[in-house]
């Protein structure tokens, strides 16, 4: 599949209404009441907003097949009508990150931070959708979008936290937690 | 280094002449009398042109902190006052080579396709910097800019020779060479 570009808008209208907003690291966002979805290089998001957060889906940069293929077997898809709690997550690393090698970055990510091993158990619950925006000149280098049952609010806080705690997460040096609730 | 987005614009102006371009694979770009070049987010391009090929200089995707040593020792800059001749190769891969996980394309990259150890002993004489645009919704996943003096013409065209048989390039789906003289 080719690369799409997606962009959240953080303003006053859409259907996702900002439940709260977790200042992580770094500089916080403008406040914003509810967030809107546009997909596509062609779609033209309304002009007053607080905030538009860019990234584009690609190719996986760090999974192996074998691990592609454990997490692909269990994976909620996004869109589920019970998945009516979301969080927008951009995270911005560091340039030291940026500046190390694929195998010094994949040993970081998975053999030391274990990113994928901790998520894996939760990925049948959080639906989720990385978006890349470092390559477009954005201020964040992801957005992940996930989607979830309020009941797995929890769960989902208990992901966060493992990641936040790893080595991967020491270069990062900006992180916003966007939580949602979508409109019956 | 953050990123830096690039345009080669292809059309009657810029410093540098087009002396030839072979249609390696698929479509052809548009013909060219000389090829200018724009960096920059904020960067305007003149709006008539044959063509505009736009990446993005970025991270490594599959050197190794090794390869990168050794890569690093022997590179020759861009800018050397001798390497008047210039390439600039613009390359789409197929969707196959993308839905590959990341260690089954370095296996391909270097394991098996040996790109890097290929390279080597070419970039003492061949500068060169790599523009990635697939992320950018380009036509092109990678354009590559190279530099050299005029009598290493021969070992360029070895090196792509090398290169174009390897299994890496069997996932090639478009490639064009445009070859450029410099402007005294």
């Amino acid at each position: 599949m080719d690369p799409v570009l997606v962009t959240f808008v953080g303003g006053d209208s859409g259907p996702w209404t900002v439940e709260r907003v977790v200042e992580v690291r770094g500089a916080p966002l403008e406040p914003a009441a509810r967030v809107a979805i546009f997909e596509g290089w062609g779609a033209h998001p309304p002009s007053q907003a607080s905030w538009e957060l860019r990234g584009v889906t690609s190719h996986d940069r760090y999974v192996t097949a074998d691990e592609r293929k454990a997490l692909s077997a269990v994976s909620a898809p996004l869109g589920r009508p019970s998945a009516t709690a979301a969080a927008l997550i951009p995270i911005r690393k560091s340039a030291a990150w940026w500046a190390l090698p694929q195998d010094e970055r994949r040993a970081i990510f998975e053999d030391r931070s274990h990113h994928i091993a901790a998520s894996v158990g939760y990925v049948p619950r959080i639906a989720r959708r990385l978006h890349h925006g470092r390559d477009l000149g954005e201020p964040f280098d992801f957005v992940t979008w996930f989607e979830f049952a309020p009941a797995d609010a929890a769960a989902f806080d208990e992901l966060c936290a493992a990641l936040r705690g790893t080595e991967e997460w020491s270069f990062v040096e900006r992180e916003v937690e966007v939580r949602l609730i979508r409109d019956n």
